[in-house]
């Protein structure tokens, strides 16, 4: 499919240049009207351009899915991919910029000189450490939306697949202790929006055990800083020994990571999200055997997919109608709440806490809340009413995938 | 129009996502083959993604349309026409990237980054004398083509134009005295093309007179690159006084700096070329009643429009379908021939030099001949048969432009 159809997006004419006068009015002398306007009125861009829905897909190919650093050539078919998702779930206009450098300054300077272009930028598939200095440094210095999906993204749907587990096991958000296995992107994201909402008890865990404040080994800047606001007790040890008594395991890890001893050596009911790709930590028939309540994980044929889809098309969506100038924390969290709502209270089982990727209420109930979001904290830069954004989505019935 | 649509083009899937199959294979898990694929071998990239089909419409805004520098968000609008002409006359598919930098290293270095995505590079709307180092030093440090289109699409459809009036003069190329008014980017690169086919005298004038080699006033390198192979008797003086016993005049100046006079001292049947935007330097009128034989401007409501329409989209047509690594001096003056000879020997007239814009002739026949060009350089990373480089454009009958 990838080969037949050369790629994966094509740019499209919204205006016909079929005569003289199209060619007049689309382009010279009739397109320098709304290039004065502009010149003039910066701020009518959104209202001239594509400016306003448009979002660069960028990346350096240093981390794709589960392959790792293949280059940025190599990476243009997940970029492409990912703008037919943006297009197809939330009819956001997506364009990959895969780029032929690692330099942090380099990779920043370069997506700062196209902010007149886009209306939002997500980075993807960007090695840790580097993406974390990419994405806090676009977020200072742009005033556009940037958002690195693979951390913010992950975490969002897993922290709403974990506030309707709690509903289910009728644990509270600020008592419960997670382990979160794995210290790269997703991992310290996941610890960071869910201490945003609340939650309090962490121990990251990375290849060698818990990560504490003074551990000897394997440490790195982004560890240290996450030892000083989990695991304050400093306790050390292997996975095997710190999951004792915990109530969540998050795990962004490898396969077989976690097992069903370790389950059972946890608190009654526990919750898990084994989202290594493709194989979990531990496969879900396993984790219910040894007395999981809720397994999530990232697979398509397991129940609580936890899907990406289900949060950047929509957060970009309300993002981009409100001309947010940044996605914040509260926006996030209104996203992960917007998800985590549309699982009804009696629809609510061990096998449903996340809805489904295909759930067409998704992407719009997550983009009137970002929406809103974005308005009550003041990046907006106008104002619309939250049941004026829509999802916009092009009849996809035309194509034809062979 | 520009507002109602906010913005002239779109990112549209090629392939449709609309349950977990379509995902597997558009996105994650399937989208992993072709990423292999181009990791092991890095030319597939031109068969798996889009871009062997893509153009980045690179600008600074500093020299747009006759607006001047009105900076990267204003000059939006004229790059996504630019993008709609590409698909509407030529099935590429373009992406406007407006650059808020006008320091030559750095959107050198910027577009650089890009190769990745982008299968060529258009620069447009750049101020001289930037946009030539812009070029010269991306078309040495890129491996796609990079083709400035303000200096060279000019440039090709003049020369085209002035082929087709020399037979009707009887005159030849290699005889003739033109005088080209105007030191700015398209003046120059009209007399390079020009000479590159065998035209040999030449006077480039600027708004103080004639340019010649150690004139003590208004020089810049440009102007002295020039005066080394132009006006190599070092004639001084205006424009008036120049033009006299000349055949062709080529205008890329500004309103009226050609009077009936000047036209009346040249040499019999003189060749006008008036293309000072919207307001030409002479009136067809005026200039044919002072004995011009063929006059040609920049604008639709007269005779023998210079309209780049005719030359890029078919250039980076058949550039892009042999995979060129550049856009050399062989492929520009195939594109000069390939315009010129769509004018039937018997069709032929003063006022029937240059195809008309929407002749949809030109786009194809251009494109073949560019493809072929390529070939026979070796700038070719693939051969085709001419036969095969095809248009592809899309059926626009079902936009609206209302």
């Amino acid at each position: 499919m990838h080969r037949v159809k050369k790629g994966k997006i094509e740019t499209t004419p919204k205006v016909a240049v079929r005569n003289a006068e199209d060619l007049s009015l689309a382009y010279s002398p009739g397109v320098a009207e709304p290039c004065k306007e502009i010149f003039e009125n910066p701020k009518t861009v959104y209202d001239y351009t594509v400016k306003g829905n448009m979002v660069g897909v960028v990346s350096d190919g240093t981390a794709v899915l589960g392959l790792g650093n293949i280059g940025p050539e190599a990476a243009m078919p997940v970029m492409e991919g990912k703008a037919v998702l943006f297009k197809s779930f939330a009819g956001v206009d997506a364009f990959p910029i895969c780029l032929n450098t690692t330099d942090v300054e380099a990779i920043v300077e370069t997506v700062k000189r196209m902010e007149p272009t886009f209306g939002g930028i997500n980075l993807e598939d960007i090695a840790a450490p580097r993406c974390f200095e990419i994405e806090e440094r676009l977020k200072k210095e742009m005033n556009i939306p940037v958002f690195h999906d693979d951390q913010h993204g992950t975490a969002i749907v897993t922290a709403a697949g974990l506030l309707n587990a709690l509903k289910l096991s009728g644990k509270k958000l600020g008592e419960i202790k997670v382990v979160v296995n794995g210290a790269g992107a997703a991992g310290i994201a996941i610890i960071k929006l869910l201490m945003s909402m609340g939650c309090k008890h962490f121990i990251l865990c990375d290849s060698k055990g818990a990560i504490y404040d003074g551990r000897p080994y394997g440490m790195n800047q982004l560890k240290q800083d996450m030892a000083l606001v989990t695991n304050l007790e400093k306790r050390d040890g292997s996975l095997e020994e710190i999951i004792k008594g915990t109530d969540v395991f998050i795990g962004v890890s490898v396969a077989g990571a976690l097992t069903k001893e370790m389950v059972k050596s946890m608190n009654d009911n526990p919750i898990i999200f084994a989202m290594a790709n493709p194989v979990p930590e531990i496969m879900p028939e396993e984790a219910k055997e040894a007395g999981a309540s809720v397994i999530g994980t990232g697979r398509s044929d397991f129940p609580n997919q936890v899907n990406n889809v289900l949060a950047f098309p929509g957060i970009f969506r309300g993002a981009l109608d409100v001309y947010a100038t940044h996605i914040n924390e509260e926006m996030k969290v209104a996203a992960v709440k917007a998800i985590a709502g549309l699982v009804g209270e009696n629809e609510l089982n061990e096998d449903y806490v996340i809805p489904a990727p295909f759930d067409a209420r998704v992407a719009p109930a997550v983009a009137k809340s970002v929406a809103q979001a974005a308005m009550e904290t003041g990046v907006a830069r106008r104002q619309v009413d939250p049941k004026d954004v829509e999802i916009r989505t092009k009849d996809l019935t035309m194509i034809d995938n062979t």
